[in-house]
């Protein structure tokens, strides 16, 4: 994609001397733009437009000039075909279609642009758009969009799939002085999509930080990978709009239920190590952070105050955020104490009190910068009586300069009586807020950056051995059976084949044969229904708990194949399914469900009745997951504390539970056809754990 | 207090010439600020400053002018005493001590502050302060402050008790021109303290919204009284700092672990009616709304744009804040279907699309706005190649107008070119941000005051007969016995004697007296051990579960009394209670913990061996309780949805819950010997309820 945004030559198809329409814009604001490369206006109309030499076609164009590197179309979507004909047939690799009146027409217009893919897939045209605003590079530069806010130059690639809030924020980003590297307005993701322009910022020397405004993600896989590899060069904050939508899944797991469309992206957005903020505006503030300031080495903060009130506040947001206030070492607070007024305080929120000038500031913040157990700064300030801001400003870059490897943000409160202060810090790479929580916030990612980066080498998942014949023997001979649910004897074999523990299930179509199972795994035992489209089998007496004999399980069958029949005396059963009664554990879920986008999704939590109620879950996304990961998404629950033991308890096997969930991971990993899996409760022991109850779903017929 | 903010004559007691000094600041604010009253500097050693005659004492001042309505105090620490005597003797009423050097800076200080909050007090003088910056009224007009920023006038009353986050707010305002009414900086709250000052506000007829910047409320009991009225005739927006600070409860119960300081808070601000704020420019950014805006009718939002990616971002913070999204009725969508393009989508949010013009803007907000089923509006505005956003400004002006009663909050997003019409949206009295997501907060805080105030007439607490004698005299029993810990059948009792069911409980002192028990009460019983110190009984064999005959009950007492010679062979047991051991029922906790500031709080929630581990609780002050009070607390938490019935399960005995609790907050209301309140588990029944254990703790002895 080098071409892409450095192209040497630009043609603009639709270009017009009409000043009032797109492809006389774009024209305009490829020449405004200052770009030095070749500008060729395409129109079979005109002989010059804007001063520029037109051409008839593409054609024409490159056999006079050469290759075309980079393509815009501004005309009408239907003879938008035939220009993408003429790209390929002429060699052009990046074309850029900001007309509107494709999939987000309907039906014909979906169809036009599924055309229009066909002809740059098969001739490797890199595709942007339709119905775009088109994309820009200031330090190309080139404006090759029809937004007339040129950017001023920076380091900030921002990718939006909303063409009217890219004019919003490139409009709103000269007003607060920020610069843009790259801005790709996404349109409709028919070619190039998110995971592409990620890549390329990734790849752009010029660009230090990566934000984007996404209302989905299309190649999920994709996405995941190149987020992944990025994340750990540079830094990618996301928006993430749409997360009211709600999701469409067809859930018939706890799993699936429980897997909302944000719960999803949030998970992918943690694994894949992207930032994600939750409010616009954020979008910005902290790319300003990460562009001046230097990763912290962790996270504790230092609050410099001349001021209580302030200092409480920020210490509050560094509780909230997760961060950790500082311990000044003992050197740092005698340091401060032989210099300070007595009743400054000299602990963090480190406060040097009203009446400090900018040497008492300077002096406070040389000692706190070089103490070993600070990771970072939040210099705060109110304008009191004697306060110099402008000073005190001068002296936090004097510091900053001297020590740059320590992150500083400040919040100055005020108005004009900070002004002057303030507008230093900017100048001179330091962020400065006007109150003290979005200060601290961007520190927080600043921090979770560094630990993100930082996280230690990846685990692979470990291979394991399983029976893959007869797994898929199982699926195949269920979806023969045009059954979509597993039988919980099937259930327990798959988990069995692939190393689960699974308390030994089998299924009886006589008495008899379900006295001979009972004899085979030991009593005592469990008894369940099984029988089409009967979800609640306890409610019509489909479920016999703690059989200890032959008769009780002779019985119990002739009971529940009565019970049956005399509730749905239409329904005949598969049979009773005999079940070796586990043990009681410490109950957990594990469960495994597919999204759309991003395929396997593995869940774990709190098992038992009320996993619905209780919502004590977390997910992973099974595509590149790695040891880690898992346990992590298992300490990240409340079962978690469950399991470490409390009220004096031993603690649960955590390394069984790892091992279950990396295992459940590889069958959703190696069985597509599986939709989505339950196993609830497992119950985890001291040593070891148990499949109780395991419902495993396969995918319709006819869906991916 | 009305001749505090108001007053007709003002002294300045060391009052000073010297342009660095504090007495020399207050009296020029006083003179700079427009006062219209009489101003009387205070110095032995001057007779004239900054032009006014000055007096050598009060006494003097008095007897030649007459009243003082109020004296403000600038002179050192040990001089203050002095000069409160001669308001006392001179019957001056309200006394403002700027000067520092009290309670914070140590034991000296706080017996110097308890002098003169002493004279105070006894002479019904009106102090503000000490140390702190003194009060504004920009309505008198009065700056009787040493802060130099006289604030605008405006109608938000503004009291902090912080003095600097004060200064640093009132300059900051004058930027953003925020106008204030009153402002009040608290100081050490030795005398007035944030009730008082709320109280005031309520009543002051140029306040419409009252503002607070707190660290902590010194007297609850009052503040909540003060602010149940006061919210319901003005909005109370409240920003608490200190959050983070670990409260400092020594806990032995449940409840009293899970009762945080900031939970306590945030449970009091719900209460009455407070609108808390989690972020400091927040409280601003909502008052100006406040003044603006009508309160909806409900909260149902729509949502207009000229872009999808903000009405997107919108709709998302719509879902998030807890309102609604409008349904329009046909009418309206028939009515803009006609004139709008085939493009624009006619549900919400109504987007007018990219090349709409005021003119667009003006006819979809005139059919949004009539429509029934919409209570505000959120306008959104990006700007693009032909909007018009200084005429957008001027229609959504024109038919807020027309259409006064319905609340409008925009966010126009970009720069340059949409600052006339966010300028002129501003100027008319519509709040118009950068960014959806604080126009939506804003809403929601709006629709949330609106329910508030509307919030159905209250409901007493029943009054309930109980044994207040014999409830006494357990107490006192326990008590002579130095026990902080009531024994089970004692908490049985009392809490039978306040008309709760609970599991009949007797303590036997011998094997014979536990059968005899179990024969009164009835098999099957349980047995636990009731020894001084031994808080988990069952890890030394002291709980005895499902005994079904008198051989068994005489074996279990031995057996329990045995297990603890053998685990605490210096520990005499009290003896062995016998309980009726209950059916199972679905398992709540109530409980009840006494706050220092707020008096008693009481508990709900999830009940069960992980109360701790799940933290499903909910908690309301005792104070002014009512029952709807009660039945919201059950709402609150994920244990109603057990209540409720989950999974076909009949219902529990709601009713029966919410009369528990009234009868728990009237034990705690009326035996204040009573520390805390464990009742866990609370069976839930189908038709009733039976506590089945139950923990009540003592006060201390010696503490209040």
């Amino acid at each position: 994609m080098n071409y892409f945004f450095k192209p040497r030559q630009v043609a603009v198809v639709g270009a017009s001397a009409n000043r009032g329409k797109v492809g006389n814009s774009v024209l305009r604001n490829i020449i405004g733009s200052g770009y030095s490369g070749t500008i060729v206006p395409i129109n079979p109309s005109a002989h010059e437009i804007e001063g520029l030499k037109c051409y008839p076609n593409i054609t024409e164009a490159v056999q006079e000039l050469g290759a075309l590197d980079l393509v815009v179309v501004a005309v009408p979507a239907a003879a938008v075909i035939g220009v993408a004909q003429e790209c390929a047939k002429n060699g052009c690799k990046n074309l850029v279609v900001i007309t509107a009146g494709f999939k987000e027409v309907g039906k014909e217009g979906a169809a036009l642009e599924k055309e229009l893919v066909e002809i740059c897939r098969s001739h490797h045209i890199n595709l942007l758009g339709p119905n775009c605003l088109g994309m820009m590079d200031t330090h190309t530069p080139i404006n090759a969009s029809f937004a007339g806010d040129f950017p001023l130059r920076g380091e900030i690639a921002f990718i939006s799939q909303s063409g009217a809030l890219g004019t919003a924020i490139l409009n709103w980003s000269r007003q607060q002085k920020i610069g843009f590297s790259q801005f790709v307005s996404l349109g409709n993701k028919a070619g190039l999509n998110e995971a592409d322009f990620i890549a390329a910022a990734a790849d752009d020397p010029n660009t230090k930080v990566i934000l984007c405004y996404l209302e989905n993600v299309v190649d999920g896989e994709r996405f995941m990978d190149v987020a992944r590899q990025t994340s750990r060069r540079k830094p990618v904050i996301i928006f993430k709009a749409g997360t009211s939508e709600a999701g469409a899944r067809a859930a018939s797991s706890h799993t699936g239920a429980l897997a909302g469309n944000d719960r999803t992206y949030e998970t992918v957005f943690k694994q894949c190590g992207i930032l994600r903020v939750r409010r616009m505006e954020d979008l910005f503030a902290l790319a300003t952070v990460f562009l001046s300031q230097p990763l912290p080495k962790g996270d504790r903060v230092a609050i410099l105050t001349n001021a209580g009130g302030p200092g409480i506040i920020a210490a509050d947001a560094v509780e909230s955020r997760g961060l950790a206030m500082a311990r000044f070492c003992a050197e740092t607070i005698e340091a401060m104490r032989a210099h300070l007024p007595a009743e400054a305080n000299l602990l963090n929120p480190v406060d040097v009190i009203g009446d400090a000038r900018a040497d008492r500031y300077h002096f406070a913040l040389e000692q706190i910068i070089q103490d070993p157990n600070v990771d970072g700064l939040i210099i705060l300030l109110t304008p009191q009586a004697v306060t110099q801001p402008k000073e005190t400003a001068e002296a936090i870059v004097d510091v900053k300069e001297r020590h740059p490897d320590k992150p500083i943000v400040a919040a100055f409160m005020g108005g004009e009586a900070v002004a002057d202060g303030a507008e230093h810090l900017r100048k001179n790479g330091i962020p400065c807020f006007s109150f003290p929580e979005p200060a601290v916030e961007s520190f927080a990612y600043l921090s979770r950056y560094t630990k993100l980066r930082e996280s230690t080498a990846r685990q692979a998942l470990p291979e394991f051995d399983f029976d893959r014949r007869r797994i898929t023997e199982i699926i195949k001979g269920a979806m023969s059976d045009h059954r979509r649910i597993l039988f919980a004897s099937e259930g327990a074999e798959v988990l069995s084949l692939m190393g689960i523990p699974a308390a030994p299930t089998k299924l009886a179509t006589t008495a008899d044969q379900a006295v001979e199972i009972a004899l085979e795994i030991g009593f005592p035992v469990v008894m369940k229904l099984e029988a089409p489209n009967v979800l609640h089998k306890s409610d019509l007496g489909g479920v016999k708990l703690n059989l200890r004999t032959e008769q009780e399980v002779a019985e119990a069958y002739h009971e529940i194949i009565a019970n049956l029949h005399h509730h749905l005396p239409d329904t005949v059963a598969y049979g009773v399914e005999v079940q070796k009664m586990d043990q009681p554990g410490r109950e957990c879920i594990i469960g495994m469900t597919c999204d759309q986008a991003f395929g396997p999704l593995l869940m774990f939590g709190l098992g038992g009745i009320y996993v619905n109620l209780l919502q004590d879950v977390s997910f992973r996304v099974v595509r590149g997951l790695d040891l880690t990961e898992l346990q992590e998404m298992i300490r990240e629950t409340k079962a978690y504390l469950l399991l470490k033991g409390i009220r004096g308890e031993k603690p649960g096997d955590v390394e069984a539970v790892v091992d279950t969930l990396a295992r459940v991971a590889v069958l959703a990993r190696e069985f597509p056809q599986i939709n989505e899996i339950d196993i609830n409760p497992l119950f985890v022991y001291e040593q070891g754990v148990s499949a109780v109850d395991v419902k495993i779903t396969l995918r319709k017929v006819g869906t991916e």
